[in-house]
């Protein structure tokens, strides 16, 4: 175990210029999805090859049919160093509107709130410039003190995150000899307050679908046939509705094959998170969970798989009435998967299940919205277990490992293309408002956020 | 009872006088929902008076605030005669596009078909206009013969029926002395066949409900939320879902009382009109009834009551995918009602059941569109009976009493406004394209329907 306090007073001594190094990243408005902004993009990835080659990484500026990538590689202090894949991505969301903004957008500055908080503000700040330069500045005070890196590190910087990542995949499928290592550090995610840092260890996958229920070859006066003739919503309702039992549990044949109950451990820390459903629900008007009973909230979205309606329609749905027996009803429906639960299998027994439900005289369409299967890191990884022990030591409390109920397209992608695996850890909070005006990066978050790696990269 | 012969010989001499008055009236083009022609209507509500007039009524054109109402009456040739009133439509439908049109709409000629079938072309020849006059030419004939009426006759004519009727309520309500009468005799329905002339008994009642399931306070990120918030769609699909067993009855509480079954020689004169599920739903694409078990399509569309849900929406509905719990979720629901059925009191049961399935944290907002009982005259009332053996005098076939699965509103206007019920009784033909480019009434039509009100004349 390496002594660190030098490397971390390191980092302290060398915030402000680390802050210098940030506020000149942020000033570059690389806005990946306005074209008028494509010059700022690439002048963005130059700026962190150069930031890159001064900290003696192999860096370059590598073009995609949209904006560039950023490669990065350095050799770790002995052979048998692990090799990580560090990800960030150096395009930011739009300034719209930009008359809510406090402070311009790409000048950014320290700010003082009531009560001492400091954030650093402006554009990209949180999202994602100063959490990837929370792994650069990390870099640069060990190397400042060990003149050397502790892993072996190879660094993917992406100009198009907020613009779908077109050339993510084919980039990762061309270069995958050279990008691959044993798993990839994703920092693009938020602690789980001020005071506890969080990794994130699951990720559901997703399965969408979209149904059109057909019956009369028109639509019907339902006065002169209702009672007689087929009516679409009823069956297309009828079977949705048989999707799940009284218990909130899905009821198709194998759904709930591959998934796993969640160790008792996890889900005791969990517990202890304060987020129960009166907090959890309470934020958006609710109160009660609506799923699987007996589960906490933060299983249900973490750990357990679901079946939502996303969107239906069908019939008169404009002001007034109109009695009218539709000739067709459609739903978009969407199941969040977990663990080893296979899309193409959920997606047959859907199907299966739905046309079991259609009257011999009408017929159904799908229309598929993509699959991916849920993101798991084994709760007990050694990787996992490092870093949780790591962060544990910097932050007033100890690191939770969380679920998220969402995907996250990279890491799904790194799984897929370079057969990784990846730890997520990122140093946001709830309030940074990224994507919206005034977004902003709390100055403990970058200054914590630097030394947090610098004890995760001597961990591993 | 009255030898015919003499009379039913005059309509026939009549007829082609009675052709050259109709396309009089043919020519007014009164279109009402078309402010163009305000003049015009006046004019069609002028031409009758004056008919009317010429038969001896006493007429007059009474201002609405709409198109003029035209009321006319004329005594019976005893005291003790029924007193009936007559009712139809001037107004016609407007009659775009009128390229499709193969002749002038306002330009009425008779065309005589491949088979030697002759039509009058023109608008309104079928709707209203050739079979109110049935009813005229009939009175004509009958006073040219007799000099009298064998009944007390008042005449009611509107010029808004194909504008949803905005004056006829005030104005029935204002002149229900007037106006009222024993029964209504409604001129604006159809033949079952070129044979077969039918009268409707029986017209399902409505109720109509608009919900609206509110969960959480916005739109929720199906990842995040899913599993735990409540979705409205789901509460609304499976809500919905239960107001049908599989049987198909519908399982509102109280819903069948006052729905008696048909009588078995009703259905048994409905089982001869070979009209069968294959044939009835056929038309349209379909081939098996989705309603009640065990009951055929016409009773199921007469004589039975339905629950259809009209229209739903709600999430997401537009291209591609969006991972959302919606805020709401909304459907538009309607029942037909039969027999004795309380509008107020399936509202009240629907609404109570759609209640019970809104979870603690969710809410439901309804919105009423409309409510009316079914109409049903007695099956063996007298006024039927006869009616029915005068027209089986007429046409080859015996007269067929059928049910409506629509409401008409005057129908029901008649019972709430002067508590009268209606024989419905028209010669109109499901290929006459009313509301069409190329309506059409067939000679047959008018010449037997005047004949055909000589007899119901002389029978009642």
């Amino acid at each position: 175990m390496t002594d660190l306090s030098p490397i971390l007073a390191k980092a302290d001594a060398n915030l402000n210029a680390s802050l210098e190094r940030l506020f000149d990243l942020v000033r570059i408005p690389s806005i990946s999805t306005d074209p008028a902004y494509k010059a700022d993009c690439r002048k963005a990835a130059e700026w962190l090859v150069k930031a890159l080659t001064d900290l003696g990484f192999t860096a370059s500026v590598r073009d995609t049919p949209g904006h560039p990538m950023v490669v990065a590689h350095h050799d770790a202090d002995r052979a048998d160093a692990p090799h990580v894949l560090f990800y960030g991505h150096y395009d930011v969301q739009p300034v719209d509107p930009l008359e809510l903004w406090e402070n311009d957008p790409f000048a950014p500055a320290i700010k003082e709130l009531e009560g001492g908080r400091k954030i650093i503000t402006g554009r990209g700040t949180s999202d994602d410039k100063g959490q990837l330069l929370t792994f650069l500045e990390a870099c640069r005070a060990y190397k400042d003190v060990k003149g050397s890196l502790p892993v072996k590190i190879t660094i993917l910087f992406e100009g198009e995150e907020e613009s779908g990542s077109p050339s993510l995949k084919p980039f990762l499928e061309a270069n995958a000899a050279e990008l691959k290592a044993e798993y990839a550090l994703v920092c693009d995610t938020s602690m789980w307050d001020t005071e506890t840092p969080a990794i994130a260890a699951t990720l559901r996958g997703l399965v969408g679908e979209e149904i059109t229920v057909h019956a009369a070859d028109r639509d019907l006066h339902s006065g002169l046939f209702g009672g007689a003739a087929a009516n679409p919503i009823h069956i297309l309702t009828t079977a949705l509705a048989g999707l799940r039992d009284e218990t909130g549990r899905i009821t198709l044949p194998g759904f709930y094959d591959g998934v796993e109950e969640t160790p008792e451990n996890i889900k005791a820390s969990w517990a202890t998170l304060g987020r129960d459903a009166k907090s959890f629900l309470g934020e958006v008007g609710l109160s009660e969970p609506s799923g699987e009973k007996g589960r906490s909230v933060l299983e249900l979205t973490w750990a357990r798989p679901t079946c939502e309606v996303n969107g239906i329609w069908g019939g008169y749905t404009g002001e007034g009435f109109k009695t009218v027996i539709a000739a067709k009803a459609s739903a978009k429906i969407s199941f969040r998967l977990v663990g080893e639960q296979d899309p193409a299998k959920i997606r047959d027994s859907f199907r299966a299940y739905i046309r079991s439900k259609i009257p011999a005289d009408c017929s159904v369409e799908f229309h598929e919205h993509g699959g991916s299967p849920a993101i798991q890191l084994a709760y007990d990884s050694p990787v996992l277990t490092k870093a949780k022990a790591a962060l544990s030591d910097e932050w007033p409390k100890a690191a939770v490992v969380v679920g998220m109920g969402g995907s996250i397209p990279i890491v799904g992608d790194f799984q897929t293309y370079l057969g990784m695996d990846s730890l997520l850890v990122g140093y946001g909070l709830i309030d940074d408002r990224i994507h919206s005006p005034n977004e902003k990066y709390d100055l403990q978050s970058f200054h914590k956020g630097i030394r947090s790696w610098i004890r995760i990269l001597d961990a591993l």
